[in-house]
């Protein structure tokens, strides 16, 4: 691999040094150059063995080289600075110095450890070389020296091991082959008949490392070095090498890690866990990473090395059983926790090494958590005064609030459950119910008093109601913006998508799921936050959160509930945008209220026009052939809407409230079958033949590009002036009820300002209408969404009539891409794993495409309107990503679905906070 | 209507005049103020009147306010300047003094016409007020000095009749009312028992006079003014008034022409064609407004006035009648025709009448005419002298070439032929033929040597067969951009489209045209120019053009040739766009090279796959479930793609050829009913069930958004590999046999540049590989399509890679305004209607929007690559308009279907003369 770089270490010791001296190694231990602030120097790894040395925690010495060698390695064809050949000897010589050992000394060798160390932990690049040192000469001093031949050999062929795979490259050639290193040792273990590792004599070990080296010679025509610098010059070749290797690039392309940051080379003096029963190593977490609880956290082996714990042969003791097995180091490890915390100011996950009974920290970094640990770990820690408000907001990721929020399933029973499949997670949660096929038996499940999980290849509108009865909705089609997924997040269902190894079977009831079938009223439980499909009936937890605010339970009496009130109370303090929902019924709309919402950003008209008998009306208005008939069936409508209207004004108390009028393509409230078709037409009292000749006219080649939106409301301005009067009408009673009424009317898919010019001025006729005629003054504002790039891109004419813009993300992000969210299923999987869409553009917001197009319309809005209003209703209104990017366009607020509304807040707290930090 | 503002002539004698007077009224006649360059201030009526009176011309004298009157109106509360008055006083008097009469002298009253003339001839305004300055004392006056009682009082009738309409509002309350004027002539007419105006006695006539007098007074509780003066002042400011009304704002607005130009008013002395047999009126064209041909065109009346003309009562003659009957005028009217071309360099539309013997002039304006017609005259004239070249180009509207090039209807023919219906004209030209309902009957109709015209109510890729041998298209759903519309133009086929009144009947073989039945079988012919749709077989004129480029006819023989061959070398002399094709074989491409294109823009290779038995291994190919069953079906389409490229590239000689890689969705391969697809399954050996399965999972919601494009070819790159063979091997054996190739690899549907990279390294390790296997250079370019907003907005990446870009207007101005093609034509209509969108944007770019991407495309592109080649290939490559646009954004060419290629020829020519001249 790098091993055309290898040098020896007297090769530069002339070489001409440059009269400002760039450092590239920096020591740790009893002298320490580095500090944590050097990440981006040092690598989190680097810099965080530097600062724990600086404080006194026992780190074995070492030295760091600097990512700036491995930006050199890679300007100038794989090599490294001239003077860095001296400065690592100088560095082994100050370790030597420490230890009073020397590097290849054939009696008691100093030995090294090898690891990359980047500025972002990078999954996909070398990790670690052990045991660096050892050859034919000092293994027998080792052996001599601790008097334990067999931990010496062991050491010995472990690293030839690792050194012969990650430095020399002797792997698998293809995918069927197995490990080389693993097959000889295999094969050695059957000839001397044994089962374990750990069962090899010192013979049979020294026979290994023999067939370890013929291996490597055979595969590379080189044999396995001898020279100890030699070794220390591949390993650290083989680290910078592995920052170009095709893993490292995909993972940082994924993560937009610039390839300029490059990593740097920690090579630290070797303890071993390995020496005995005084010995051991282990990991730990300074609080319980599941729950956030402030408990110490960790498990550890003893007479073991790091890989061992890894690898899994042995389980792992817990961190509190070290109490009685080594009371000393379990003494200092505690000493070493609260210390690490007090300093990090952070959880930390840190790695240890007792060598006979001698403690030694090898690495420390910010534990992960699940979304619970990280609020209770920040609430305690700012209280705790380890951390300062604004860096407790920052640190907790927004979507981790919404755990707090859902039913989640009981961890003791989901482990024993059988998972049958599984999908993408599209509404979190956790829910448990019998199978049913059909929105009707979904109804009749819920009046039946039975829960109810839909299982369907995809919902449509005619499934709303069944969808609200259901407990939990499985497809096997769609993707996270399905129909489905959409409706489920808006309803706060749980939801799991294209679990795509279902073959659904309406016909026969069941579904089959590989050699699995289920039947309609068989149990089945899903996990909306995993995706996971489970048999049988899971048992769920309640969201302590959810019963406080419904006013079910007491806050007092919830430990969770004071944790996310105390988040929700920061984020509210920092943020700058406005935070409203997307709701279309007043129990969604007090929902949103108890979240947190500050109004209404959007209220969809089409949905109530499922509800009860009214879709008969629409579906009479949608027939008729003339203006007259239209009318008719509109003013059939219209008692409906305004009831609709003033129930959500009322539960509102005069926030705002965005309308937007009818906006989908007629033929979605016409049913789609044949049976249910003719059913229609016997209701209504005409011909199957009619009705079906009217859908076969409406349906369109591609209906997200058809006659809908305010297409819709300028070929039938009636329809506008039914929808214009009912919210007229119902502001004014509620008003005059004594409640204030804010409503904003939005006019959907203007792509041109003489469309809502249209619309405008019969909005604004009906207004004065209903004002003169109920003697009210109405405060209301009129307005569009800016769903498709034209109007984006001539929202400074549009502008000129409009009072407010709402950006319609999902359709702007449809149509700016030239992809359908309902077909973009097929290919969407492929696109990421060959990263040209690292994320699905349909949840977070493409800021270079669609995310410009936000941009230009915002500042042509404000170049024709100063102060016009700006906000965004799309899916994206609850992304945290996306949030972070509308902050920085300067919009007005954000809506989202109402379980979304407090990850909205949150981060749109923490948006602005990195926002004011980044000036 | 506009009597507030009527004034007496002296009120403003005593008026301030600013200090540098700016004049309101110009002179017409013995003195002459203005001339023709003065349109802006004049109005084109008056600017020419003016320019007549200069060159000799008899014009009746007169004068003209001017524009900033109307401007100064509308400014000032609907007032006049305070100058103007003394002015038109002025005016009058000037004229009196040259007729040697006064206006409203009770002896020998001057009379005049006042009439409105804008910049631009615009329907919708007010137009003429005639024999104005009669009243119950003149009349009697005008009477004793013409000794003709009833010419007085008919002239005193008729102008009170248009005064009372025009300026005092006197018209019919709502639709179904007639003109009350009207009405009260019939009465009249039913009391004293005659039946035609002119029988009517003199003292018919009175008590006429006295009936629209009543009328007026009941109507608008006002007299009808007696002053002269305050006559000229209603009538001016009728004139002012109709500026605003709604036909002409909706005009303007139709029309982009801006409110501040204002219209000027005429006021002339009248002359009288109606003074018995000596006089008349008439109205001529100095060359055949039909077909161009340089001979005397027009039409009289003896004894008349110029609306008579226009009511079409009394049937006009012959303007070569005039020499028989009038041989002194005739002979004045030759001498003013030769003049008036001289003069004015173009053809002249004029006006004339001649009061007993005496001939005066009207107005003249430039001719209105067909398309052949403007070619003759541009080409004739530059000949003649009175044209140059540029002018001449600028006067040939740019469609007009192409009616040069279409089979037509003979003129006699169509005549008696019966209309049955009207669609929208999509493929021009005129086509014969029996009526079959399927592409399998049409393939056996031309099989068996029968001309035939395909009736569908939609055509799909599965007709395409079919459509090529079908002598015309006819469909009774879709607009002029469907798929029937687009592939008929692109064959050069004649097409009706959207003919709405047919309700086709498949099952019966017959189509109903309200009562009318046309069976398979019977005789229709169809014009794809105008639209209409005829009984029978009508015969056609085929176009000399295409015999003479085709080689079935000499030069020498054709003057029409002659004419198109003169006009395009001149567009060829001043264009700056390139002009390519699409074309899909090499007969288009040979058809297109014959037109004068300069390569392919787009080459479709999807059209390929439907052409012969290929479509069985494209259907193999998509039914196939792995990458390898998929790759074989592949290697079965590879030699028939490549025989494909070979025959375009011979075709093309070496001129350039951008090939596209697939694009459309696989299900557009799979047949769409269920017997076709079980045939189908028959054929292929598979189970109906499974290929109806594929199809089901191939079904898309919005297939215009979905898998297709590039992503089909990331999604399986062996078809892209597959292709790109094609096309390589292709190139490599045409250039063996010593025909240059010049291919450009074209990548559609790119949104993100990884898409672009991906298929880029497949494309070039193809490229090289066949360069290897062949040892040959292959000369070639690799760019793409943008076609989708985001490939617009992020133009600067999209370039790092595409060396070239094609913008696909068509898709982009479906996701640039979310509208679908094939479904907009449910709105499309209305949208016109409401002015919102003035042209349909799939024929003509949507500047403002579409283009802005455009724009923003061809900036960002070149920012990051200068020389990157910028063409356009969607329909609206051959839109004049549009080519317009393209010139100015600076695209290096355009690419329309074969027979538009002439056009985009004349039209780039014109583009850049008027930029050029622009600057």
């Amino acid at each position: 691999m790098a091993k055309k770089v290898a040098k020896k270490s007297k090769s530069t010791a002339s070489a001409k040094i440059p009269s400002k001296k760039v450092k590239f190694t920096y020591l740790f231990g009893a002298k320490t150059d580095g500090n944590a602030t050097m990440r981006n120097l040092l690598g989190g790894k680097g810099a965080n063995l530097a600062e724990m040395a600086r404080i006194g925690l026992p780190v074995p010495p070492g030295f760091t080289i600097t990512t700036d060698v491995c930006t050199y390695y890679y300007n100038n064809g794989q090599s490294y600075p001239k003077s860095l050949d001296a400065e690592v000897v100088a560095g082994v010589a100050s370790v030597e110095k420490q230890m009073g050992k020397i590097f290849g000394d054939e009696n008691d060798p100093l030995l090294f450890s090898v690891r990359s160390g980047a500025r972002e932990s990078m999954p996909g690049m070398m990790d670690t070389i052990l045991n660096l040192g050892l050859n034919d000469k000092t293994v027998v001093g080792l052996a001599k020296k601790t008097a334990n031949p067999r931990f010496a050999w062991d050491c010995y062929r472990r690293f030839i091991q690792m050194y012969g795979d990650v430095v020399m490259g002797v792997q698998a050639r293809n995918e069927s082959e197995r490990d080389p290193f693993h097959e000889v040792m295999e094969g050695l273990k059957n000839e001397v008949g044994k089962k374990m590792d750990t069962e090899l004599s010192v013979e049979d070990l020294q026979e290994l490392v023999k067939r370890y080296k013929a291996l490597i010679k055979e595969r590379t025509k080189t044999n396995f070095p001898q020279d100890v610098y030699k070794q220390l010059w591949g390993a650290i070749g083989a680290v910078f090498g592995s920052w170009m290797n095709d893993r490292a690039v995909l993972y940082r392309q994924k993560y937009n890690i610039p390839a300029s940051w490059g990593t740097a080379v920690n090579v630290q003096t070797m303890v071993f866990g390995n020496k005995g029963q005084s010995s051991a190593t282990g990991v730990a977490f300074t609080r319980d990473p599941a729950n956030g609880e402030n408990r110490f956290y960790g498990e550890y082996l003893i007479n073991a090395q790091g890989e061992d714990v890894v690898a899994g042969v042995r389980t792992p003791h817990k961190i509190e059983m070290l109490a009685e097995e080594m009371p000393q180091a379990y003494k200092t490890l505690l000493s070493i926790r609260a210390k690490l915390e007090k300093h990090f100011k952070d959880m930390q996950d840190f790695e240890f090494t007792i060598e006979e009974n001698k403690l030694f920290m090898l690495q420390t970094r910010n534990g992960k958590r699940t979304g619970l640990s990280a609020v209770r770990i920040a609430v305690e820690m700012n209280r705790e005064g380890f951390m300062n408000e604004k860096t407790a907001v920052l640190k907790i990721p927004a979507d981790s609030i919404s755990s707090l929020l859902v039913p989640v399933f009981d961890v003791a029973a989901v482990k024993k459950a059988k998972v049958l499949t599984k999908g993408l997670p599209a509404g979190p949660g956790a829910a448990s119910g019998v199978v049913v096929f059909s929105a009707a038996q979904a109804e009749m499940a819920y009046a039946a008093g039975k829960k109810a999980i839909l299982c369907r290849e995809e919902t449509s509108p005619e499934d709303l109601r069944g969808m609200m009865a259901a407990e939990g909705i499985l497809t096997s089609r769609g993707g996270v913006s399905s129909h489905a997924a959409l409706v489920a997040r808006q309803m706060g269902k749980v939801c799991i998508c294209a679990a795509s190894e279902i073959a659904m079977d309406y016909n026969r009831h069941l579904m089959n799921i590989g050699d699995v079938v289920v039947k309609e009223g068989d149990y089945i439980s899903i996990d909306g936050t995993t995706g996971e499909v489970f048999l049988g009936e899971v048992e769920t937890a309640p969201s302590e959160v959810i019963r406080v605010l419904s006013g079910k339970m007491k806050p007092s009496k919830s430990y969770t509930y004071q944790l996310y009130e105390t988040v929700m109370k920061w984020a509210d303090k920092y943020r700058k945008l406005g935070v409203r929902t997307n709701a279309d019924n007043p129990a969604q709309a007090k929902m949103a209220i108890q979240l947190g919402a500050e109004g209404i950003g959007l209220c969809r008209t089409e949905h109530m026009f499922f509800e009860g008998d009214r879709i008969d009306a629409v579906r009479e208005m949608i027939l008729a052939t003339d203006t007259s008939d239209r009318e008719k069936a509109l003013a059939k409508l219209l008692p409906y809407q305004r009831k609709d209207f003033e129930g959500i004004f009322k539960a509102m108390k005069g926030l705002p409230v965005t309308v937007r009028l009818l906006d989908p393509p007629l033929h979605e409230f016409l049913p789609h079958d044949g049976a249910a078709r003719n059913a229609l037409a016997e209701k209504m009292g005409v011909s199957p033949e009619l009705l079906s000749d009217r859908c076969k006219a409406l349906k369109e080649q591609n209906p997200m590009l058809g006659h809908r939106g305010c297409r819709l409301g300028n070929s039938y301005p009636e329809i506008t002036r039914m929808q214009a009067r009912a919210i007229f009408e119902a502001a004014a009673n509620v008003i005059k009820s004594k409640t204030p009424v804010k409503v904003e009317v939005m006019v959907p898919l203007v792509g041109f300002v003489q469309e809502l010019k249209f619309q405008a001025s019969v909005i604004r006729e009906v207004a004065e209408k209903v004002m003169k005629e109920k003697k009210v003054k109405i405060d209301y504002m009129l307005g569009t969404m800016i769903e498709v790039p034209r109007g984006a891109l001539t929202a400074d004419e549009i502008a000129e009539v409009a009072e407010f813009f709402s950006f319609g993300t999902n359709d702007l992000t449809q149509t700016g891409l030239g992809m359908s969210r309902d077909d973009s299923g097929s290919f969407l999987g492929r696109y990421k794993d060959l990263d040209i869409l690292p994320k699905n553009p349909f949840a977070s917001i493409d800021k270079d495409g669609v995310g410009k197009l936000v941009r230009i319309g915002s500042e042509l809005g404000r170049s024709t309107r100063k102060n016009i209003k700006l906000g965004i209703c799309g899916e994206h209104g609850g992304d945290p990503d996306s949030i972070d990017f509308f902050n920085d366009v300067g919009l007005n607020y954000v809506s989202c679905s109402p379980p979304r509304v407090p990850v909205a807040r949150l981060a749109a707290a923490q948006a602005a906070l990195k926002k004011s930090s980044a000036r």
